[in-house]
């Protein structure tokens, strides 16, 4: 869906907050793209990168807001996004005509109620989480599932894609593109648990994990969660790539939108119950393949307290 | 894992009892590789093919069995199994040092009784389910989850690479196959029954399921369920590859593994839940993507009975 860069690259304005790993990354492929872009991060150091990818470093929010037509956020969470929107100011210093994009994975429900405000300002809004890490934002080839009006979509369709290579339009509210992401983590969960349990119950049968994983992962019972972690879920101590409590909230945050969309989520919820009894065993901060360790302790002979 | 033909192969005779869709490809490649088959089907019409493939037709299961070395099994179930070893004699018409290997897809309880009888009479016994389907059997390329001890897996081995080229050595015990094909059962259904619960939190939402399965099926949330399955969940009355209640028996096979391992299953059985509402719906021999319309009517506004 990448086009070349339009003639009217130049004339568009990005403000950019949040130039982590990924953010950074996305600056530099909009500057390549021709975008004129001005950025601004907590951490002084992001400065000299933005610089040297042909960026300009601004003085504070309000500064970035007030030269824009589309202001970027690629902060850690929502909490950080209403504090620039909202108490930093960057809401009301925007041009009239200008639009908030919202990049930060965020609740669905907490899209919503930004989205509300930045509408009662007059401005446009788009609900644009991001999926591909930051090998996707370095390459220009992240998902990009984007909520919003069509014609705000066709406005900023062209910024997008100087990010992404998967942009989707996926509706037209809103929180939509918050809750795509949260159904994908929906699935990475129940696929991560469900890698458990089925490595659990090889080994009560005396299976050895690894081979029954080899198999597993060349089947039709693949997942990609099942390929990926595989090998750290059989390693006793391995290292930290996403941690056991990440999944306890997120699927958290899948259950709160269960509930407010009345509609029933029974495996993810099951799925939670395994990634919180290894948070309940002290453990919510190691790997979250070790999820198996929650399948493992329901049948350990030495269970419970000890004599 | 493949080897060219060794130079005994000729001298390895095969009876071959199951040579439909599947077991006639299977014979056809053991014959390639030199071994001499001989084969038999209850449908007489196999003869013509087996014959063009290089095997000889045998008169009777008592005739396959008392000419071979390996009498391998790919029929339709156990009870198939049982009645070819056990009513019509094959396993007394053996030559002593001759191996049983039992192909079919069986639960892992019934291997073991199988296995229990075959060794009560001095032969050798390999539980070796496929994965792969017809097109793995035609190319040679199936998955095979062999378990038996390690001096028979030496043994069969060539007889197993001839069929396969992924062959596995899951275990030494008999059911240890059947147990890890049980398992990727496991996994497929509830990859599938999530892909369901995703696609109908979406639909609550106003998501149109088609770009959520496009963007699911190309992420970190992707199954190899759900890229197969996924078309098919959103057509309204999918052509039948495989039916709801093949998940309700096939995740119930599951759940007795469980049970007699004493390993819970918790995803597995709400998974088999999902199914059997649709099953419940007098639905049970719809296509199984069709799982989905269990979390549709839990949640349909007209559901209930009408006033």
């Amino acid at each position: 869906m990448q086009q070349q860069s339009s003639p009217t690259s130049a004339t568009k304005r990005i403000g950019f907050i949040g130039l982590g790993s990924m953010g950074s990354q996305m600056a530099r492929n909009l500057c390549a793209r021709g975008f004129r872009v001005k950025g601004f991060d907590v951490r002084a150091d992001a400065r000299a990168v933005l610089e040297e990818n042909g960026g300009t470093w601004a003085g504070s929010v309000r500064d970035v807001a007030s030269d824009c037509d589309f202001l970027l956020l690629m902060v850690v969470n929502v909490v950080q996004a209403e504090q620039i929107l909202f108490q930093s100011g960057a809401l009301d210093a925007l041009p009239a005509t200008a639009t908030v994009v919202l990049m930060a994975t965020c609740p669905a429900a907490e899209v919503e109620r930004i989205a509300t405000q930045v509408a009662a300002k007059g401005r446009r809004f788009v609900d644009a989480p991001v999926s591909g890490g930051v090998a996707g934002a370095a390459s220009a080839g992240l998902t990009i599932m984007a909520a919003c009006d069509a014609d705000t979509f066709g406005l900023a369709r062209s910024v997008l894609e100087a990010m992404g290579d998967k942009v989707h339009h996926v509706g037209e509210r809103a929180g939509q593109g918050a809750l795509v992401k949260t159904i994908n983590q929906l699935l990475c969960g129940v696929h991560l648990a469900a890698a458990g349990e089925a490595v659990a119950l090889g080994a009560k049968a005396g299976i050895d994990p690894r081979i029954l994983i080899d198999i597993l992962s060349q089947s039709s019972a693949s997942s990609w969660m099942l390929r990926d972690r595989g090998a750290r879920m059989v390693a006793s101590e391995p290292k930290v790539t996403s941690a056991i409590d990440i999944f306890v909230k997120d699927l958290g945050i899948v259950l709160d939108a269960g509930l407010r969309l009345r509609a029933p989520t029974p495996l993810a919820s099951v799925a939670q119950q395994m990634f919180l009894a290894v948070s309940g065993q002290g453990s919510g901060q190691i790997d979250d393949s070790q999820v198996v360790r929650a399948y493992r302790a329901m049948t350990a002979e030495s269970g419970g307290s000890e004599p």
